[in-house]
């Protein structure tokens, strides 16, 4: 059927779409959410149906196209366009019968998978897939087909060291940049480290938002093989670098709903360290009230999770269990975690201890656990390369590799807004709730401002005196300190501190 | 946060979308499929978050609205409106717990409901709650509290009869139209039968389709409760009275992976009855290869769960497990179909006799079964009410009283362009195949060329002869027809026809 084209001036980046009238839908017998093939001249397009309700919008016998089809088929307002039915793309039966109960063999999920990179499948079946996986569960040979799917549909990263580290935080828990610290020790210790990090979705800052107040973080496959050839680390945001891409979308559709397929985090994380090339893999799990994870159960079940999948891909996987209750360091917000973790690598005695324990811990184990050094001698080897200021010459370098804005954390600057909670009495502070320190630490305007965020003075155990500060908020604007004062002013049980 | 208008000019009858601009959705952290209040002067909508991916469509600090948002909040291209974040409604809460394997109580059913017919779910989380049903399944509370949720947020007929009988087929079995002899037959002996139908979705006619061919089926709730007290019963399109209108939006996202949660069928059957108020209800499950129950041992369960649904409801329930294995009648397609009806009506030697041994045995049981006729004495009330000519009077009734077309068999035209296909030897005919016949009728044209079918002329046991016709299709168009004549050509093996 020929029909005019509309220029409806849209495009979300998802599947293509066009809208058809509804009577003209109706005589070509085609449904919400079918498929069909535009075609001009030469050019097409397969899209997806939308029907439109209103005759004024796409009157009979024309077609409105998103921008993603106007440009396949080079075409523009008033031209003529035919479309024809298209049959769905395969992996929908595949999903339709993981939605049975099947398991799914290694060559239909890499079909879904590729069909979820190239925009072919509707929100309605890429959901029906995520839940299916999360109703149903994925097998280990699923999760693995899942892992090479993603990998392959990806970019990857080369280099030629026999022993590629690589680091993970499960998250969950505000502050905890270890990575920042982790990654400069190992690469003084002459281990290969390439580390692509996440930005903030729900917390208060990612690795990527905090490493890019000191640096860019947006770099090309090309670039980062040089870094890391010269330098043996880089840390940088990998959505830039199109590792896995089809998490993307599969996060757009669990988002909503909060769904995370235990299976799909999984291949998810693992794919993106196979893309890299990884050998060697240490996985941090966080685990207690707040943290992503609750309860030591859980965390030993991800920890036997993570090893046997190690073992399928051939990748010696070790894990840490480590306590998650509190948040890790002083600062939450971009700023303020850059400055902790220049703090500990230049020694400072700002340095929060408990961010400098931990890693020093993660850079002991992976030393160890990659043959860089015997079994015992790795927190003597990592707290030296940390003292002897290595670690903080690599770090230097990885930065100005990157292209450096600032390693100086006095340069770093913080809401100049500032707002600081003092304790009501004495005592010993016996909580501190994560999710309530990220809320606050958000308000304020964490991630999107990078100044802005939260600065605990106190943590768990502490001794308290009445007056004294237990957090600083600092934001740009009058009104997101309001918003997180008032958050945080709403009584110290509340805001999850509690003093006794 | 105030945004400028720009009318994107669509209108999709779902939930209300608004476009955003990536760098401004960034700025107030607002994710795609989020919901936000937009506001202007003192009207306000709330509306689910695209993303707009390009600069040119919506640039920052616009907002693009559908036409559904311009219009509740009264604005226009140019004009000034607010947003602000809005929480999600609590059933997406429900949906969750549904995915997690959680039992949903009455009041959660309702909610998701309710919230389905107001268009308040996007399509990920619709099919995140299909999606949990068909793959958990639902409990039989479950389904009985989707039925009562199903016929509360629709609209209801009043009737004053104290027995009021309704039937309905599983479907799946072309030809099958017993409802427009059976509905008659029941009005004539004086039982009130308010029959709603659907269209086709995916066979060559629905009921309401063919029973288009003879008068009006879009009547109005007043008009319907006018007619049947005057004439104790009709035969309308559902679609038009607003019964259990989640149902649409719910087939919406199941037709594309042709997902048909159990649970949900069932309920949505059941409400359309209890929303005529329906006592006694005669199901007809036909089964058999090529229908859509295909073993004797499922069409049972089936008559299991609604004789059990029928308890609980207050609903007296029959069941008549059925041939299904090959069409019933001669004509398929709505006007092909409208002939055979009436010449069965008519007492005419044209008259299929299957569809008038079926339609028979069908009236009888519910003559018998409503208490009409004492046990045994139904086939001969229905033979009589038949054979008399009263049933083909009230059918005449019926038809004037929804909008008279024709009521004679002689004036309904049939495709002008046909093809019959001849018996290629002598023998025996061995089977038809349902579903083959289907396809040959639907690439005809029917059902949306409701002139357009396949009249059959042989059936199952059937002696033929060399050249005898098998099948005539009929057309309004030659491409339709070389369609269809290919199809069927392919081999009489193919076309599912087997002659031994």
């Amino acid at each position: 059927m020929k029909l005019i084209v509309k220029d409806v001036d849209i495009a979300t980046g998802d599947v293509p779409v066009v809208i058809l009238n509804q009577d003209d839908a109706a005589c070509l017998d085609i449904h919400h959410n079918d498929r069909v093939l535009v075609k001009r001249n030469s050019h097409s397009i397969i899209a997806v149906v939308d029907i439109g309700e209103s005759k004024k919008a796409v009157p009979r016998g024309h077609i409105g196209l998103f921008e993603e089809v106007l440009t396949a088929v080079k075409t523009k307002q008033g031209d003529t366009v035919t479309i024809a039915l298209e049959k769905k793309p395969p992996s929908t039966t595949h999903i339709r019968n993981k939605l049975d109960g099947a398991e799914l063999s290694k060559t239909q999920i890499l079909e879904i998978v590729r069909d979820i990179v190239q925009n072919k499948l509707t929100d309605i079946e890429l959901t029906s897939y995520v839940a299916a996986n999360y109703t149903r569960g994925m097998s280990m040979r699923e999760v693995i087909a899942m892992t090479h799917a993603l990998k392959q549909t990806g970019a990857v990263l080369h280099t030629k060291a026999p022993v590629v580290a690589d680091i993970h935080c499960i998250g969950g828990v505000p502050g905890n940049r270890t990575t920042m610290i982790v990654v400069p020790i190992l690469a003084a210790a002459g281990l290969t480290i390439p580390k692509t990090s996440s930005r903030a979705i729900t917390s208060p800052a990612g690795t990527a938002d905090t490493m890019e107040v000191l640096c860019n973080v947006n770099l090309t496959i090309a670039q980062l093989e040089r870094i890391l050839h010269k330098h043996k680390g880089f840390i940088v945001w990998g959505g830039a670098v199109n590792l896995a891409p089809a998490d993307d979308r599969i996060i757009k559709v669990e988002h909503p709903l909060s769904i995370d397929a235990e299976g799909q985090m999984l291949a998810s994380i693992m794919a993106k360290k196979a893309s890299v090339g990884a050998t060697h893999l240490l996985m941090d799990i966080p685990y207690g009230a707040g943290a992503k994870i609750a309860t030591y159960g859980e965390a030993q079940h991800f920890e036997h999770m993570f090893m046997n999948l190690g073992k399928h891909l051939h990748m010696e996987v070790s894990c840490m269990l480590t306590d998650g209750s509190q948040p890790i360091g002083n600062g939450i917000g971009p700023a303020l975690e850059a400055k902790d973790c220049l703090w500990v690598l230049e020694n400072s005695p700002e340095a929060p201890r408990d961010l400098k324990t931990k890693s020093l811990e993660m850079a002991a184990a992976m030393l160890e656990f990659s043959g860089r050094c015997k079994r015992g001698a790795g927190l003597h080897l990592a707290n030296a390369l940390l003292e002897s200021g290595e670690a903080h010459r690599k770090m230097c370098d990885i930065i100005k590799a990157q292209g450096k804005k600032t390693d100086n954390p006095n340069n770093i600057s913080v809401g100049k807004k500032t707002y600081t909670l003092v304790a009501s009495r004495t005592g010993k502070l016996r909580s501190i709730d994560s999710s309530i320190i990220t809320k606050i630490a958000r308000l304020a305007g964490a991630p999107r401002t990078p100044s802005a965020g939260v600065y605990v003075h106190k943590h768990r155990n502490d001794t308290v005196r009445a007056r004294d500060p237990l957090l600083t908020i600092y934001s740009e604007g009058d009104d997101s300190l309001a918003f997180a004062r008032e958050f945080a002013k709403s009584g110290a049980q509340v805001i999850g501190i509690d003093i006794s």
